[in-house]
């Protein structure tokens, strides 16, 4: 490290100096993974509300034309527009990617503005690739450098969004450390999100990847044309940990650069919800094969979870719309034991209207375990206490959720996971997502990403 | 109070309820003075770095023409680039105003949001100065209401004019009372900005209020379409004090709606630098005059200043920038005490070059002062001991310093600045000011706003 007194540009010297020579074959493959999973989210949520809502503002306030692609529309517009929409969509049906440690969804940020920024700049999929690295790298690292106490009010993915957005972007732009620093300093000053919007159902969480992307972005070209910004954003007297944790760890910001790559620790979301379900939903789902129950054998549900998972959904009761659902235990849990899985369709069709789904959910209560939290946010355990009608208790637990690096989902279910996400919202046909498959796969010799649909 | 329990939403209704003809005369005469001023503020910056980038940024991102201004270059954007960009350039050569009691500078954020909604949407002057009342008066109480715990991390003009500015813009789209709560929510999640820059002199100021007027506009034109935000974006358990502040007082919030006109107490800028040097460069120049001294007769100064200007300005030993001379107690003092004034042309000649002046900053020093501390920011007293190299010491005391509310700018005043201003930079010739200054005292019936210059 050549910055032994300053973490920040340490990390921004790391990302700017990462070549796509340098990434071992299996972070490369897994980039366009991640990359097909993340279009898939974006495209999924054509028409959904409030997505029209921000096309419709990208349209009025930005250019008629351009060379950056939003996807839900196949319109053309400014990079900083593209970065805007195509975030805001792909943060909705709650299918895009998390890191578990760092509690961030990298994808849902990271390749919007990336690829924005690429096609403005005609910048090859390899490219690509490296600058979603380097987003991911970075963008995760500073999650866990924030801690805890951060994500407790603020949404990480949206400030810490920002960040990630920012070193990605900046890398397509060929910044040089300097300059990567102050891309980092400009997007740390922007960062922003609070989580007070879920208790509401509102609109914030796509507005907040929208927000990161965008400034990020913003962030990033303002440093290439020599706007500068503050040198220790992130650990500085009145920088973001200052701000905005009690109990940031710098040692984070520099762990193991070039050794470990944290973007393939990134977990894929088999169910359509909150992470902070996925365990407790996996762990019901195998004791309801193991033991053959019925939904209604079942008396109550006690899931034992990391005092994230109550933080965050703790603040919903009785779903009102249906993203807010995806953030209700109960809700998933009753789509899983009613319908059998937690997909966009159960979603849609069931999480509002089935009495069936109403009342597992009011079967369903959250305690907080201590040795769940412990493990937690480095990893995810999923432990339920299910007693039926007849007075017997089951326990279920499973220790790396569908999806998790050590549980992934192949490339045959990622394909087939974007054909069902396509499918849902008809933003493109099975015949186009084959295309988009194809292309995908070859993403690391692509000599331009032009166009992606 | 129509909302006892959710102070945010009555500050909105009363927000989106303001009707001009509504307001007291002084306050519609103040509304354009400090319009005015915002106009010069904006004029001045004209080929300042870091501006030229930032309209660099919004031609390559946003459309080539539009109905909004951008005031610099006269060019025509959208209203999203147009506050972009209006913002920045008025925040940079430090003559933009400010409230005491909420250190918040209102004009920088407000105006430029609002005037580019107005000539987007076809306001009236009448519309645009509603607006602007609006924009005030909210900002400056969650200002208030956020405190100086807020202010000690945050820069309260960067995280609060983004919630100015979106009650500005929603009362130009006259949004209902539940529609600015929700444009509220969406601009109190993105609001952001760290003091860390400063100690850097990078460029983040500006970056703050274009992000702020640009947020805030998104903020309120996606609450007219329908996106929901947060009920209790400010005092809600995850919401803006959560995060931000440990001494918020929700009190602040509905603090005499409809009487207390803050807007009043908004002080104009007479030295071209930081706030808080202001009453110590009036104390100073007071026995400068009284006593007949001049710098070489001064062997040291001691400024006694509450604790908020030693957060601000203790970070600035020897200023590397113009800009950042702004934040140097010790240079406003010299500037004044070499050259008589610290203005415009004093700052670009003489900050950073002159002996004289460097020699003189190295002979003050701040300390805090518990009566001027307990004042504040209510009202910012101006307290210097000057020794002379004979050794006598005088004192000098200023209870309101020059363009407070109390020894405010007269409109001649006013128009002298506007004229110095402009033609610092060139933005405009004096017959183009005589002219814009003429439509600016006749606002409040012009029937458009759709050009300014």
């Amino acid at each position: 490290m050549n910055h032994p007194t300053n973490p920040g540009a340490a990390l921004a010297e790391f990302a700017a100096g990462l070549r796509v020579e340098d990434l071992p074959p299996t972070v490369v493959a897994r980039t366009e993974e991640l990359f097909l999973d993340w279009a898939a989210s974006a495209l999924a949520a054509k028409g959904l509300h409030p997505v029209p809502q921000f096309e419709a503002f990208a349209a009025a306030m930005g250019p008629a034309d351009g060379k950056a692609e939003i996807l839900v529309s196949r319109a053309r517009t400014s990079a900083y527009f593209a970065a805007w929409v195509n975030a805001a969509s792909s943060h909705l049906v709650e299918q895009d990617d998390l890191h578990n440690s760092s509690v961030l969804h990298p994808a849902t940020v990271v390749f919007p503005a990336a690829l924005a920024a690429a096609q403005d700049v005609g910048a090859s999929g390899a490219e690509l690739i490296a600058a979603a690295v380097a987003g991911y790298e970075a963008g995760i690292r500073i999650g866990e450098f924030l801690g805890r106490s951060h994500y407790r009010i603020f949404h990480t993915t949206a400030t810490v969004g920002t960040l990630a957005a920012a070193v990605a972007v900046g890398r397509v732009l060929r910044l040089s450390p300097a300059q990567m620093v102050h891309a980092l300093g400009s997007a740390g000053t922007q960062a922003a999100g609070l989580w007070e919007f879920l208790r509401d159902a509102a609109d914030s969480k796509q507005l907040h990847t929208a927000h990161a992307a965008a400034s990020g972005l913003a962030a990033a070209y303002l440093a290439r044309d020599g706007v500068t910004g503050a040198q220790r954003i992130l650990d500085g007297a009145k920088g973001l940990a200052a701000g905005m944790s009690s109990d940031a760890d710098p040692a984070r910001l520099t762990d193991r650069l070039g050794s470990r790559w944290a973007l393939l620790e990134t977990s894929f979301k088999f169910h359509a919800s909150c992470r902070h379900t996925h365990p407790a939903a996996d762990a019901l789902l195998a004791v309801l094969q193991r033991e053959r129950l019925s939904h209604s054998d079942i008396a109550s549900v006690v899931t034992r979870v990391h005092q994230g998972a109550i933080d965050v959904l703790g603040a919903v009761t009785v779903p009102t719309t249906v993203h807010q659902a995806k953030f209700s235990m109960g809700t998933v849990l009753g789509l899983i034991a009613v319908h059998g899985k937690a997909g966009l369709e159960e979603f849609r069709d069931h999480a509002l209207t089935d009495p069936a789904v109403a009342a597992f959910r009011d079967k369903v209560r959250m305690t907080l375990d201590a040795d769940v939290d412990a493990a937690y946010p480095q990893r995810w355990l999923g432990r339920v206490e299910v007693t039926t009608r007849t007075g017997t208790s089951f326990h279920g637990a499973i220790d790396e959720p569908k999806g998790d690096p050590g549980n992934t989902l192949t490339r045959a279910e990622l394909e087939d996971k974007t054909r069902r996400l396509a499918r849902f919202s008809g933003a493109a046909s099975d015949a186009e997502i084959a295309a988009l498959i194809a292309r995908v796969w070859n993403l690391h010799t692509a000599a331009s990403v032009a166009a992606l649909l």
